[in-house]
């Protein structure tokens, strides 16, 4: 494909800085020396850089629609609690403004860049929620090109010209591993979410920690789906070692519901035999039996600072900051209790 | 208000026929007499009706986007595994495709017309989908007069000009009924949905004439909510009365789910105690303990068949006929036994 107009990338290949430096200046977002941001508007303007016109329109003539981009298999779109959550939480604070959602929904392994443009084009949204972050993010770059706000949903690793909505899942999982420590537990196995996704290695990463700082090691980390079959297969997995953890932390609440009845099926008792706990505290943690250990992680919430932070960026408010929710909290219920032995 | 331009109401009562029939006339759609269309047509031309013109110039440019509005408290919009799943189909037609969906959540007791309203303007979406159909249900009208192509998940009550996809919720509860009555269960008890949905009352009235069939009457029906914590609380209320149930028949997975860990609870086994059926075969059903016996309903090849059936609507294949899905089907899993005592 031919190139027809300059790329941020051109901008900052000119001005000698990172192609996120470019996105900081040109978004007006602090944090850069004047002379740097002066040197990159040069660059911009020399260069002819502009934002697509059509994204442009977007400041005169609202849409009154946010837009989200889910990079899934549609088939296991409804597998994790966290979007339907996450959307109602949104929703929370658009349905009394009147905007609407706009879903947009790429099969992973497409051109996702596609499911943005088609966003961008015609005005259909006024601002995007920049969800599942991944390692080296392509998406930060790709919407200052084409001129959408954004909100990214927790920090991505690289610099970024739009306000984060944060929510931190490391401090829950450490309460998770420190309340099973105390406990009394030693053995102790995880069920990890799909590695590409940040999320899922933020809960690996504290779990891991969390374990070290009491000079231990995991019994077995299994990488798994966030889906309750997958939930059920690690499960066996670990139950079946030579010599099986007597807790398991997973990396949300469907795989852990799944675990308790895949140690029912496999002849042991929750909590006495094996301990189990999740992450989310999502609607039927609360009423399976035993009531699942889990972190109260507040997609809701989430979904409804990300949309309040968006709005605010939209409509002009200024400089708008990052936000960072209260960090997910553990919540004790009968799942977890002392181990029968070590 | 004052009223600037004529209704289907309007154009009715001058050719003295229903709505409905002007509805049906309008969309072009069959099961009028020639005569009846003919006096119709000059009716609405005689007053001057017309669609907007915003939606007219739909079929001119299209959004490449569906809608689908929901009017729930956005709190419980992620209550039901319904949506999630139905979306999901949905998106498994749209996404290959680059379609959007655009998602208005309307709070209930609001003006929910300003939703359709909403979405009719600027061509933002090409069609609807229109669920949760209620008694006397006033959108039929509403989306006629708007112009809106749309399909109706199942079908209405009154007359309807639109294709309607059907899953028909009432053979996989009598199933349900026929398998608890072959068991040996004699009390058998309810757990239905709020009664202003029509899959909540499809679902109650084939459990009671199930029941009536082979002359019993249901121990008591519990109208709850589709929530987990309404679930567990309707379960307390059966369990509680002097004579209760043998086995509860839920109106979906998550109130079976809450009413299995609220038997388990009030220290009664499942299922040699009480034997508990959900309806969904939601993604836990299967990994619960013990595994839920439930009826399959297939939200996600329901939103996958509305798609394609509103598409075809949309690309204007000739005329789009009724689709009548597989009837939900009995799932026999290890929750329903015989009962240990009458």
């Amino acid at each position: 494909m031919s190139k027809v107009r300059p790329t941020i990338a051109d901008v900052a290949t000119r001005a000698g800085v990172s192609k996120g430096a470019v996105s900081f200046a040109l978004n007006g977002r602090p944090g850069l020396a004047q002379a740097t941001v002066d040197r990159i508007l040069a660059a911009a303007d020399e260069l002819g850089w502009r934002p697509s016109n059509r994204a442009r329109s977007l400041s005169v003539s609202k849409a009154f629609a946010l837009g989200l981009v889910i990079t899934r298999d549609p088939a296991v779109l409804s597998s994790d609690p966290f979007f339907p959550a996450f959307i109602a939480g949104v929703e929370s604070v658009l349905a009394p403004r009147g905007q609407a959602l706009v879903l947009q929904v790429v099969t992973p392994g497409e051109e996702e860049a596609v499911g943005y443009r088609r966003l961008a084009q015609d005005g259909r949204v006024d601002g995007i929620f920049l969800s599942d972050l991944r390692h080296d993010d392509p998406r930060i770059d790709l919407l200052v090109e084409l001129g959408l706000p954004a909100v990214t949903l927790n920090r991505p690793e690289g610099s970024s010209p739009f306000p984060a909505v944060c929510l931190d899942d490391r401090p829950g999982t450490i309460a998770v591993v420190e309340h099973l420590l105390e406990l009394g537990h030693r053995r102790i196995g995880h069920v990890a979410g799909p590695p590409a996704f940040v999320h899922a290695t933020a809960r690996s990463d504290a779990f891991v920690s969390a374990l070290a700082e009491a000079g231990l090691e995991p019994v077995a980390i299994e990488v798994s789906d966030f889906t309750a079959a997958g939930g059920t297969e690690a499960t066996r997995r670990l139950l079946a070692l030579p010599e099986p953890p007597t807790a398991i932390v997973y990396a949300n609440d469907r795989m852990a519901i799944a675990g308790i009845g895949a140690a029912h099926q496999a002849g042991l008792r929750v909590p006495s035999d094996v301990s189990i706990a999740g992450f989310d505290d999502s609607e039927l943690a609360e009423f399976v039996h035993p009531g699942l250990t889990t972190v109260r992680a507040d997609p809701f919430g989430f979904g409804a600072a990300a949309a309040q932070t968006l709005n605010r960026l939209i409509d002009g408010d200024g400089e708008v900051p990052d936000v960072e929710l209260p960090p997910a909290r553990l919540v004790i219920r009968r799942s977890t209790a002392t181990p029968a032995s070590q």
